[in-house]
């Protein structure tokens, strides 16, 4: 061995150092060093300087970022250059020198204002790659495309990509308290640290932007929907100014919540009666207030008359007054409102499931046009499954913005595998039929249905302080499916979990194709160990935590969960149907008539809309008793697989994560042991049968679980509700 | 230029990504690459190879902390020898060969069973360096030391290193809940994860333990003072013990607040009555239970009859019935008691400095032996400065425990750089005369004044989430330097913040000794800006955040700070002369003598002692106002002078640290300003005299900062209070 090759062999002893710095705290942008030599080489090759026109925060962004991924792939410099071979362009399409911009001009018709396209060119006999859209963001987003199909590993060598987001609003919720605990919040303190704002900026809230401008997502809603008025005062909107300004270049705007007593908090005003003047006019100027500071301030999100919230209600009026008042005041500076539709009254004896719908779809067509009614993904509230809530489709003059969890508050919360953009696919692909066949929640939600002008998608955030952001390392996946479902709904979640596995991990396949699988798999796992067969809310009281099919204590009945499940002696499952609360009537015919009768009704719904005897037979021939045993039972099976799966992946993986989802994967197997054990105890002194034999005895009594209190169990709701 | 040089120089090109793997996460431990190439090949030649005789989690821990710091500082692995040049032998003294043990007998007879010998040797004409102690504990400590040693880029080719902890129970108190709220924490959420415990183990509770053990800290109370008894439950012991498994070969042990109604809270009895039998039963049961599950299990912190808190009093007996009856429940187990003796009643109308010792030294030599009384190092709390406790000296009967705050409650929160070791320093340092000159309260606390058997020191932890740790990046020098001095409370300050300095940034001169100057000057800077001239307890309420010496409105009289500075037209200052509340005939008679005239007391102590007019004539022949208003003045030019040094710093520190200090020096400066014109603005309503030329006018009026209002500032006590 000569000594160059020995000091090269040295030289590579090192780099491990160098790539295992690789932490969860960089999510999918970890920008793992390109070791395959081919690759590195056809790299370095197509990419070799690069060249940025134009001037902006953004544009600035976009080379940091860049210069970033490219030192950690190549660890080397990516240095500017003005022409040549291998030459990366960034510009909006204005900068654009006359023949570069002519070149792309038929692309530019195909793209919106955030889209982007990336191009490789021959110019002079040079090749080049050009990164151009509209406007800088669409730059940002086309640059984070190019260092994705990097760390996928695909080839860059003859770039034709064309991509724009499907869906305008593309937001997150933080339901985070002013005190910095997050309601549902499973990750720690909330990232927002209000009290040393504006004056400490810290590295995280930049890594924030960082990571939802790469996934496109171009909105944050900074504060709990149950809303502490406080946010509106002048303290507070310098603070959240100072954010506003660090999200800006990343294209995110912010948005708040607005507590709709907030004149009556402030002293100013002695009501909130939206159709009041004064208070017309404290709103109108609160807006001009906030929108001096922040001028791209994206608007308010409010939760009224729900849940103890204040709301029009209060003053004898309805949704409609509420929402067109907010959206008048923010109306003359672009913003919009987004009102939730997650109603329902502890005074009305209906079906909770119908209330939202009764209560706003009659609404269809009266709101302004900068008001997006915010619907929950189904009727009850974020289950491990649920039909899809039927205001999708009903209200077709009324833009209707979707709202998914990210954070896990009946899925396990952050101890719990579960991949949720299969569950949002799901919703996205089911086809509401309001416009015959393929009416699907997608077409609703980007407006391709009826045309709506204004379109947009919230998820719950599942963020804190945790090192990793998400407390279980595969938070990330579901905050990361989000972003991809909310820029595009019609992606496939198979392709989503593939792309995050490879950009957080790895790209081997012998840990990509299992994993995959596993990820795939997680979302059915959980709806078969907590909520079979269509059943749902069915958690233990108040945080939510653990299986309670027995909770018959709380003042609302729609809070308990034999209001949900109705065993008894007779069989199990709430009825839905005409002979029940009719909430199928709300659903468009082709569903409304499938669903009407147990047989065809699918299994997962089963439950959902039918109360069936324990001894009704299911399509396998078995006992709805059995089956219902069995899938508890095969939930806890499927967790037993991910043990085994994770377990193979230990040479893939870095030890700190491979150890934390490890045990998280215990913490999941007993939990889930945990709800199958509970409920069917529970079920069983209703159904008086036996357990079949492939479901273990439970190891303790019923009395045992009842018994099971976690006073101090994480996300539980502010005080005062 | 040769392809080898070329080579080497590309590797050199590569290394500072390396090395800039550097973050406050790992605290004092960076562990920064030997640059020096002397001293790198020194220490090579000193250290080549391993040897670790016996078989413990302990030496095992040793051997991996060795490992980290050689590949971390030498970019090499430590290998495991058997002998030759340069084996660096770890061992406790049992498991030595004749020879060694011998070689040390001598050194042996000076160190305790925690102390540790390092010493070089020449065996059969090989150099080695021997880490020996009289457990596999001393031998840990030891390995941190050399460790140290070459952190500090000290020689170690020569080395008779002789240590020994002087307090043998060096103890945080994390006032952390059981929600994860930490009260009086402002670096974010508890690090005790008790929903995930005992079932996911984070790398941080080891990473906590490390630190811990590498400055000598061997025990921790988990939980907050202000108790929920359901940290004693079956669910809660389980995760405790979890947490205990974790620490063990660190050193650490693991203590737990026992409320005093525990009992009753467990619905077992239905009284806490220290000396009712059935009460005495249950604690001894609790005992055995926990010492079941957690066999080295440290014993009770105990806050009894203090706001608020349930205790002994509440069935008409004493703290020594209450401390005793627990110290009889943990004694069989070796366990101790700590009883705070942070006593004030709102009954009493005494002066709140003189109650803990009037409650208090009539006890002296009643407790148990295994009870330890725990003192703040001031009779009020934690002020930015006080005399010491006049407890200390007065109980020579009693072990003490002194208890020191490092999170900063009174001292600016996390956004304050006050370098606290020299406040301990400060209190450890004074003398309190009780068995004549020289009896300083170091040597009350490490018992050597009345020969103690039992010692300790605690120190309320600054420790949370936050990705640093302490929030503050220089909050670690207060934890570090609480540890150093509770190794040997007779350590220099300016030599702990150097060698903090040096192994958390960098060696260089021109960064250690400027930022040492910057370091000791911080806490002078901190008692100017907000309580100079013996002022205290003039803070704002509840959080405790910003100055409020207008407070006047609780519903104790001694929670207000007017109660403090008895500021009026005719002076300011609270009178505890004979004249007055003579709270100083605590303190014995040198002290007592010297303090009782304005004249002969040290003017940082003035206005504890004494009321005087507004133009009492000071040293400087300025009048107490005068001095007052360039007192406050003074403070804010401190902060100024920091924020310089700090700027010149830039070079020596990396990007994140070096702006968020910037940041928060920022902050510092803004609300140094903040006290001075607040307090000057109140103060000058009595004194009625005109700000001294060099101070300038606030910028608002009184009423502003009166009207000022953080209900979200953080660390705010539970709700029950």
């Amino acid at each position: 061995m000569n000594q160059i090759k020995f000091i090269l062999l040295v030289l590579a002893c090192y780099f491990p150092l160098v790539s295992s710095a690789q932490t969860d705290y960089n999510l999918w942008l970890q920008y793992d060093k390109i070791e395959d030599s081919d690759l590195k080489q056809s790299y370095l090759k197509s990419v070799k300087g690069i060249k940025v026109l134009g001037n902006s925060k953004t544009l600035e962004a976009s080379r940091e970022e860049l210069s970033k991924a490219y030192n950690s792939f190549f660890n080397q410099e990516l240095e500017t250059a003005d022409s040549g071979d291998g030459l990366l362009i960034l510009a909006n399409i204005d900068q654009l020198p006359a023949n570069l911009s002519n070149s792309v001009k038929p692309d530019l018709e195909n793209i919106n204002s955030e889209g982007y396209i990336i191009k490789s060119a021959t110019q002079d006999g040079n090749k080049t790659i050009l990164i151009t859209a509209k406007t800088d963001i669409g730059v940002l987003y086309g640059t984070f495309r190019l260092i994705k199909e990097m760390q996928l590993h695909n080839d860059i060598s003859n770039l034709a990509i064309i991509d724009s987001p499907k869906i305008q609003k593309r937001v997150l919720n933080h339901w985070d308290n002013l005190d910095r605990t997050v309601e549902r919040g499973y990750a720690g303190f909330s990232i927002w640290d209000w009290h040393l704002l504006p004056d400490l900026i810290k590295p995280e809230y930049t890594d924030y932007a960082r990571a939802n401008a790469s996934i496109g997502i171009n909105g944050t809603v900074l504060t709990n929907v149950n809303a502490n008025s406080l946010i509106l005062t002048e303290q507070y909107i310098e603070k959240v100014k100072a954010l506003a300004e660090v999200f800006r270049p990343y294209g995110i705007q912010v948005y708040l919540t607005a507590r709709f007593s907030a004149p009556m908090e402030s002293g100013d005003v002695d009501t909130a009666d939206p159709l009041n003047a004064q208070v017309k006019q404290w709103w109108k100027d609160k807006a001009d207030e906030i929108y001096a500071e922040i001028p791209d301030f994206g608007g308010f999100l409010v939760k009224a008359n729900s849940e103890g919230q204040p709301g029009p209600n209060n003053y004898d009026r309805t949704h409609v007054d509420g929402a067109n008042m907010l959206a008048e005041a923010v109306a003359p500076h672009d913003g919009i409102v987004m009102w939730r539709a997650f109603v329902y009254s502890e005074h009305d004896p209906e079906d909770r499931a119908k209330q939202a719908y009764s209560e706003f779809v009659p609404f269809d067509g009266q709101f302004k046009k900068n008001v997006l009614v915010q619907v929950k993904n189904g009727a009850i509230d974020f289950q491990p499954r649920e039909p899809f809530h039927p205001i999708f489709g009903a209200m077709p003059n009324t833009p209707l913005m979707m709202e998914f969890q990210i954070t896990q508050e009946y899925l396990g919360f952050a101890s719990h595998l579960v991949f949720l953009p299969k569950l949002f696919e799901e919703t996205l692909d089911e086809d509401t039929y309001v416009n015959g066949e393929n009416s699907t929640v997608a077409k609703v939600i980007d407006g391709s249905l009826s045309n709506k002008k204004l379109t947009g998608i919230a998820g719950v955030a599942n963020i804190g302080t945790a090192k990793n952001w998400t407390g279980h390392p595969f938070g990330q996946s579901s905050w990361y499916g989000f972003g991809r479902l909310a820029w595009d709904p019609y992606l496939d979640s198979e392709r989503i979990a593939e792309e995050w596995l490879k950009m957080t991990f790895t790209n081997e396949e012998e840990f990509v194709d299992p994993m995959t699988d596993l990820l795939i798999k997680s979302r059915e796992a959980v709806v078969k160990y907590m909520t079979p067969l269509g059943l749902h809310h069915i958690m233990n009281t108040n945080h939510h935590y653990g299986p309670g099919p027995w909770v018959s204590n709380l003042s609302r009945p729609e809070w308990n969960p034999v209001y949900y499940h109705k065993a008894d002696e007779e069989g199990i499952g709430f009825d839905r149907t005409i002979s029940g609360s009719d909430a199928l009537a709300q659903y468009a015919d082709p569903i409304a008539q499938q669903y009407s009768s147990p047989e065809t009704t699918p299994e997962k719904y089963l439950l959902w809309f039918h109360h069936l005897p324990w001894d009704y037979q299911m399509d396998n021939g078995e006992t709805l008793w059995h089956n219902l045993a069995t899938t508890y039972q095969e939930g806890v099976e499927d967790v037993e697989e991910m043990v085994e799966t994770w377990n193979n992946m230990e040479e893939y993986v870095d030890e700190e994560r491979f150890k934390k989802v490890s045990m998280l994967l215990q913490i999941q197997l007993k939990e889930a042991k945990w709800w199958r054990n509970a409920c069917l105890s529970y079920f069983q002194q209703f159904s008086d049968m036996e357990l079949p034999e492939s479901v273990p005895q439970p190891e303790h009594d019923l009395e045992y679980y009842k018994s099971l209190e976690f006073p101090f169990a994480p996300g539980i709701r502010p005080s005062w509700e």
